[in-house]
């Protein structure tokens, strides 16, 4: 335990920041030291805000929740926060942790189209993390993951990009309750109802997208030029966003090449991350899947449930491929993702101990 | 009363079924004879059987469910049937009740896609009664009413035809519970979940599209060019399928323009049918709607609730016009259809008493 | 329309508020003439706030909401409020508002209680509203109606009182999500869930109660001898309360007498009013009846939809007498209540057009 | 692995059956050997069958379905099996088993209140074992679990007994979705709704309830003194039994010596079973538990897991003690039970691999 490397869970009070505990709890190479949250919150214990269908960590549930400062939580020796700021927020404070020497891996929106911040997801544009740069003596790293609708489509056009040759991806989204947090959406509002509204989420979808299906080009994002057009819309279902993907493409594979892409795509194999799924994406062939109940905790090893990305019902009439993707949006594409994303950037060399 | 047109029910204890009689309980043209149903209702008081929400129309509720044989049915002088047989068994029969002389109406899929039956929905494509021909002496007529996912879209479609010029429509449902008609979905399939599949649904949906949006010629249905592709899914609503489109447009039209062919279309404004609504198409300007629980009964006058399609969220980025537009699948799209499919017949010179 | 009394509604942005607009929007003796609200909907149209799955009253959707203080009501020639205030406020405005002369029909708790203030369901203590005294020249009334999960228990035991003389009566509810206003419940806290918990209402049930049961003596209530034992849960419906009822009993009434009480019970059956159903208990005998969703809209005539309550599932093994009795909680347990307690009053003679 | 007893699941297609796959697949002492149910899914492996949210079990999914003779089961050299037999199946088919000298631990409610049979919940009536009498040469024995909402409730009574001297227990149930099997409920009966209604459960639970209370007297149970009154009702939760408990008692304990008889209830803690949870009772303090949702799952060690029954809004005013009790239906009040008991009897001396 002593070599754990101390980090900060901030806006842990929130549905993210409550999955963020969840995983760190027991996390082989981080270990919680903080838990920040604005004044509503503060000096009450994790269990006493507890929000989600499982129990709170053990290990964290007398936790107590603080305001903390970066100065704070520098002068304590913490170099690493996993953010699940609101927006608005995120933007000064991550930056003001960045400058006391503190990495940040964020959930927030705030800073995900930054020219120099990488927008990643690390079995799509692993290479991204160039964007930061040589390493700065007394500055952090600021990593961002995606929206959480934007997760499960790169994920699954990733291993579809030379094969297909996308022009156009449609997408409609079937995104649950837990993606508006907590308190979100009222019953009143959802139960026996669909909203096909989320606030700047079409937006959002479609220029991440673009941006982590980019290439890197003199140190920048050139954004992919896929034209995406997104419908989304929410559900009452308590978890895992589901997406019905059509892809307008201008190659012609045939299906069993388009499977056995999917399949055998595992990029991150052999870095031993404790968060990746193997593989990330699962193919599923029966007739009704993905559903959000029975597939958002799919992903192996157990340290991994709710970070793999299900794939399903593929129908090939070219020029259009179409399926359905599912996702765990808290976890996958929320949580989990930065946790991967710590994990990623450690292997690949940074240090998140602020020994540099 | 005593010039109302007797008719019967068929399939009178399922869910459609049982809108028809709701529609047709106090209807001004047509009175409702006689009720039918297989061996497991026979016997049985409507009030016995009914699931629906709303209660049982008072002046049907005692009536009685019987197995009727077309014979009978001509016997008791009965030249007009709704049916909402269950399909397999719909094909045989509704082809024994036109051979009877009775004039059938059905949202049964059996014979959707024969070329002599129109395959209706008379905002759209009234002219295709034509396939009819001449009355034929002793013979009843067979018109159909369309699968409930494709009414919505291509009414919805309907006024854009020459101010878009579609090449291709996507479109991915969110469709209700009540679509797969009682017991239909177990609870324990759908609680927290979506399923991405319905038997046979985005075959239905496109190529009945394609029939509905077709143009006559030589006394057949040409389908139309436009390309159909369908993402269909269930989702835990009552009633009111909910729809995302995209419609891949060749030609520019102005928004402005878009908003108001919804908005003035109504091709059957002045043919005073009884369940007629008054627009067709309802434009919502509000950022999020349609909401199946908050439209579905959309329709005036008061006799027409729930036969009106709803659109909103309209986004026009060219080529792509993006909208989701809401339909009624148990009464726009299942037994109001073919009320109103009845009643536009009889307005078009069918005579639906057997007079002939 | 010249002689509608006019009315203001209060808390009409709330849920209870919208109800009273609906109700009151085509009353043939009141006319809604001021809709007031906080500032958070000051200046809105009542149809930009509008929650509830029907659509809002034409009549007045584009009503606009003001801050109104009692003294512009007053100055406006209003001598009749309806009250959807949040408990805290209702205390001290209604009682400014019947010291300026207008009377107030309330839905809000805070002066439930007050001896001098009647708490009326008409067909279970209409004699209760002896406490009001005298008409005192210049100042309105105040009449409370109960707590939405109190109102369905008295309607159901009123009938019962002599037959059975109930000693203790223990209730268990099933309370839907419109109970708690809106936004009220988040969908996360009830989604695949049931909260045993809903704040105060076991103590309102309970001792409302038991004050409505009571009788007067000296121009007081002698609250009933009854004891009331309950527990109330809220479940995942959108509107109508159902209740689990266990009376134990001193009496040994015949099964036969126990259902001819309630279906006979009428006591408002002459009095023409126009919210008031006829009857107000409806007595199901299908065996899994009452139902929220079905059961809730039982009330005739039309406008009295959503007034009755219903019972079934009478069970009497003596001394315990179990049945499971609903009524619509933001109908006869809200707004309709309060409407009726008018019409109720005005029948009785009180002036509320401040003429005395 | 080679010393683990093996074990049939007969009725393995449904629900429970299902759940007692989960709980077997890995269990320390019992084996799955063989998965039988009738010709419907006959054939099928078990992934194809599978209906439960969480995944099938890797070491199960797999495995065929078959139909199983008690003879073929025998010659198989089985000795040991779960029964989630359909009732009406199970009385005949449970009997000719134990002929064959195969053991039966049944969920199946068909012989529970046969005098000889044990209708057991070890914490709380282990002694009940006693009725098998002594071992018989070359016959099984047969050991029933109770009705899914009479589990929970007599796990609470059963610590507070001498304390409360209980005279009537009132109890009103929110039962789930999966007490009813799969298909069971269909969505568009229990989509905002509660059904009132469960059939036969009422009668079982209070039966049931008296029985498993009762006293050993002469190789006989008396049922319990007790008076139980049930009022049963299904909402829209997936599982997870919740039920208000109201107890008429004799005695008048204080309130910490209530909780403490609750807190320190623990009959098995040293016989080392497997899926016995420790504690069996968990008591929830927070003002609004224990919920479906969040602890329906309740139990430790993580084998245990949906065992534990959990206690909460103690409210005592004597002489009714009030509290709300959740137990997992499908678990403690199912598969789990049954596991349990044969567990138990093991480690009380029964040979349930037929070597006697």
């Amino acid at each position: 335990m002593t070599d754990r490397i101390p980090c900060a869970i901030l806006g842990a009070s929130g549905y993210i920041g409550q999955h963020f505990a969840r995983l760190l709890a027991d996390h082989p190479t981080f270990a919680v030291a903080a838990l920040g949250a604005t004044e509503r919150s503060e000096g009450r214990l994790l269990e006493e805000i507890w929000q989600l269908a499982e129990p709170p960590p053990s290990e964290l549930e007398k936790f107590r929740i603080r305001r903390w400062s970066p100065a704070e939580l520098s002068r304590r020796g913490i170099r690493l926060a996993f953010s699940a700021l609101p927006s608005g927020t995120a933007r000064d404070l991550e930056s003001a942790l960045v400058r006391r020497g503190i990495s940040v891996f964020s959930n927030a929106a705030d800073h995900r189209m930054d020219p120099s911040v990488p927008l990643l997801v690390p079995e799509v544009n692993g290479e991204h993390l160039a964007l930061l740069g040589p390493p700065r003596r007394g500055r952090g790293i600021l990593v961002t993951n995606p929206n959480c609708s934007a997760t499960g489509l790169v994920l699954s056009m990733a291993p579809m990009m030379d094969l297909l040759r996308p022009k156009v991806v449609h997408v409609a989204t079937y995104q649950s309750l837990s993606g508006a947090g907590y308190p979100g959406v009222p019953s009143l509002a959802i139960t026996d109802n669909v909203v096909p509204f989320i606030q700047e989420e079409e937006e959002k979808l479609e220029r991440e997208s673009g941006r982590i299906l980019g290439r890197l080009r003199d140190h920048r994002v050139v954004a992919s030029p896929i034209s995406f057009s997104a419908h989304c819309a929410r559900v009452a279902t308590r978890e895992g966003h589901l997406e019905a993907v059509t892809v307008e493409a201008e190659a012609r594979p045939g299906v069993s090449e388009l499977r056995t892409a999917w399949r055998t795509f595992d990029p991150l194999a052999r870095l031993g991350l404790p968060t990746a799924p193997h593989p990330p994406i699962e193919v599923r062939d029966e007739p009704d899947r993905p559903q959000p109940l029975r597939d958002r905790w799919a992903g192996r090893p157990t340290r991994a449930r709710g970070m793999a990305t299900v794939v399903g019902r593929i129908r090939w009439v070219p020029p259009f491929l179409r399926f359905f993707v599912l996702s765990h949006n808290a976890v996958r594409g929320g949580a989990g993702a930065s946790v991967l994303n710590a994990e990623y950037a450690l292997a690949r060399g940074w240090d998140l101990t602020g020994g540099a």
